[in-house]
């Protein structure tokens, strides 16, 4: 397979989209360590959610320009939307946890930014592959097995702040803030989901 | 480009579907005037909804019947069903507010209802731009911006409910009021960029 | 229209599919009925739910496989993970019962669920009329007269654990089940749009 200057920079484009989403997921790992100033790293995922903006915006752009697409134009939409849809659960996820003044979170949470935080690793590691047409079946098992493992945190996890442990405003900001993260977890499979079929196509 | 007379139906029922949703918008309006009566509304809703499934099926019979269409199959399912969920959202926001008799709603639920009816008013004008290949990325931009400007009172409202206002069954009332407009929202951003990528494709 | 083997597999697996999710309904219609040991139903579930898991990637294996498809791949992918995400709602409704230690349910939950398994029996009697072209227009309205059915039934629930007979957590518990199934049964209505959509591409 040969690609034209035209095609690699929509590889580069979809591998920085992912690397600032890991940016992204990063700020919200660092809002978890004990005494973080939340507030303060709100403006930071900010400026990371609006890098995003521009990359998907660049991204389409280019598409309308009537350029060559290495794949399908319709998956290059899904995959930049999709890429979006994560940061912006992330972005939310920080802003719920400051607009709330929620103090102490239950532990559960951790593991469920933990489980973002690999997936946007792997994500990020991925998004070259497509380029290369490497292997993209791993990556894909592998956020699957993920999203499994953060579903089963997020039911235990509302069992825990239904328990009663939690007064009822809370909970309702709790179960908020865990909803989203599992969203984002979600969003994550969406874009292992698509990457795949991009893969299959090109094979 | 040439239109064939089957061509103009199709533009012409998207454009008489989201001239209903705008209509439908316009109930939940006149829902939030005070001293509204909200019941008496909810049966010319419910009309209206029937007549945005009417302008489906008339759709979807349409494509089934073979007809050559103005753009791709699927397309016209997506935005066909996209218009459909926005009516069903506005529907549900009425209906649940009638179902759990809520009195006074605070004031960031006013001006939800303000940008969807903006948001209405701006997919209405630009369904029939579809057909003259007219200008559509102002439409895009703006629906975009409408979204984030609604994502961000929606925020500030969620977090006014739980204040500790509000007593623990008014907040999950409220809340399913509110989650639904937000819906609502992002359904029109749903449209916009199902509209914006059909019209990418015949340019 | 003639079928060769290799095309008759995916029907098949589209229709032991379909069978797996309606065993899985009648699981959770089991978990309903008075004094039904939930805590039992739970590994019953999960095991039918691993058999979906496995139907679905025998499905991305062949197609992944590049053996000539019936029809377009995308669409077969919508399919099965459409399929999947019913069963992964009906294995997540049981789960929350049991998890919350619910013990009563209102009565609606019931009739919600009696849609659950009235539209699985449909869905599991049209994939196969799928192979042979047969009649999917019924199938596809009753489920959509279903899914309204549901929807109606579900926001009567909602006002009724809104009611004040139930105290804030047990009203936090239920709201999860309810959207839960309700969410189960939208996405039935997405199934079976996929297959009219598929249908309608072959005739």
């Amino acid at each position: 397979m040969r690609l034209s200057p035209a095609d690699i920079v929509f590889y580069d484009l979809f591998t920085a989209s992912a690397q600032n989403l890991r940016d992204g997921v990063r700020v919200l790992s660092e809002a978890l360590v004990p005494d973080a100033d939340r507030a303060a790293l709100v403006p930071t995922l900010k400026d990371i959610e609006h890098t995003g903006d521009e990359h998907t915006h660049d991204i389409v752009r280019r598409v309308n320009s009537g350029v060559r697409t290495p794949f399908h134009r319709d998956d290059i939409y899904r995959l930049a939307g999709a890429l979006d849809d994560v940061l912006d659960d992330v972005e939310a996820a920080l802003d719920l946890m400051v607009l709330y003044r929620i103090k102490d979170l239950p532990n559960g949470v951790a593991s469920m930014v933990d489980v973002l935080d690999r997936a946007a690793e792997l994500t990020a590691e991925a998004m070259p592959r497509l380029r290369t047409a490497g292997e993209l079946t791993k990556y894909w098992i592998e956020i699957n097995r993920l999203e499994n493992e953060a579903d089963q945190t997020y039911r235990r996890l509302l069992a825990r702040i239904f328990s009663g442990e939690y007064d009822a405003l809370t909970v309702h900001k709790l179960k908020d803030v865990i909803e989203t993260l599992e969203s984002a977890v979600d969003g994550f499979e969406t874009v292992a989901n698509i990457v795949e079929q991009i893969a299959l196509k090109q094979s």
